[in-house]
């Protein structure tokens, strides 16, 4: 049972956006290791941000993207200029929707819509407004206002005080399961696009639905 | 440059003790599967103990040692029933120490040594009396006191009131460049044992030394 929501917040990165869809760039810097750096790329970029937030060493996003960047073309002994770096990580202004994600956003108007992301706002808006998805989402909220990054509680408590609704009445997709766990324990309405396949981490707050994707949220929210 | 250090604090898994040493035994379960599910335990294992202390949802490191091994054999469509659960959980119990551990550990009396670890006392104190490393670690210092996990600065803390000594005059050991660089975030002298060459995380608290492996240390500290 869905209860009456009146606003969906999206995570961006991974949720709304592939940040896979970097692996093009990369493997035409590095042949045939795209999917190597991308993965790596990403895992390092999650990693910090949970261990700087429990060191109190914030440093935003962008920055710290740049750092798993380096960091990863290191470990994998790939050569990596400058320019490289700085062009790979501009790729983060231009992550591609998944496919579905317009559709499903069209079919859940006339519901406010926000983003709910790590992403600093200088990575952020330029991605919302490159996508066109500002055609739907009205808000897009930065944890960098906070300095600290998902799933701290009060991270999630931004979208409370922006969209000036109780935590129930708000809806929150994500397909990162911990970033879902972390919304249903702070009290938000959880859908957790689940696009692997994978079991639901053990946090001790489960999602209220699990998905394969956006496409089918549209008809569990309208009933 | 090594300062006159009155202490040395060891983290656990993965230092003094091969988490991976219970590749053989999950072998046994699942033929030729016993890597890859230590590979994804670990992994989960780790991202709870961060996710977690950020949510506030605190379980201890049994619970959450045996929900990351849940969460792999399901992951990887593996049969496990709770009798081979709780006895591969039991392998925690009775973790190699590294090869070169013994002899390091001799090398390094008379300082004070003890063990700073995120393991609960329950799986601990059984580890270090069958390992028989408690011959030279006198005061083994788990996490659990405090309900939160490293890289948590108040997490070294407990060293610190345990050993009654400052900060600087405490040299902290760890594998794991995270618990490294928490360490020297929070102020040890700090060796990071870097036994894959792998790349400095990028926390903005490097190391103060690396190393391939505790055989090393004796010869820095004593100069």
């Amino acid at each position: 049972m869905v209860p009456k929501l009146n606003a969906m917040v999206f995570d961006a990165y991974g949720t709304l956006y592939d940040v896979h869809s970097v692996i093009a760039q990369c493997n035409a810097v590095w042949t045939e290791r795209g999917q190597a750096v991308s993965q790596l790329w990403r895992a390092k970029q999650l990693e910090w941000t949970w261990q700087r937030s429990l060191m109190g060493r914030y440093v935003d996003f962008r920055e710290l993207t740049l750092a798993a960047l380096r960091y990863t073309t290191e470990a994998l002994k790939l050569p990596c200029s400058d320019d490289t770096a700085l062009r790979l990580l501009k790729a983060y202004e231009h992550l591609e929707p998944f496919p579905e994600a317009r559709d499903a956003l069209e079919a859940l108007r006339p519901v406010t819509m926000a983003i709910l992301s790590n992403g600093s706002p200088n990575l952020l808006e330029p991605l919302v407004t490159n996508s066109g998805l500002d055609r739907w989402i009205t808000d897009v909220i930065s944890v960098d206002a906070l300095r600290v990054y998902k799933p701290t509680p009060r991270v999630y408590q931004l979208a409370v005080d922006r969209l000036e609704l109780p935590p129930e009445e708000i809806g929150f997709v994500s397909s990162n399961c911990w970033d879902a766990c972390g919304a249903k324990a702070f009290g938000f309405h959880v859908f957790w696009i689940n696009r692997t396949g994978a079991p639901v981490d053990a946090l001790g707050a489960p999602p209220d639905h699990i998905m394969h994707s956006l496409a089918e949220l549209p008809r569990l929210i309208s009933r």
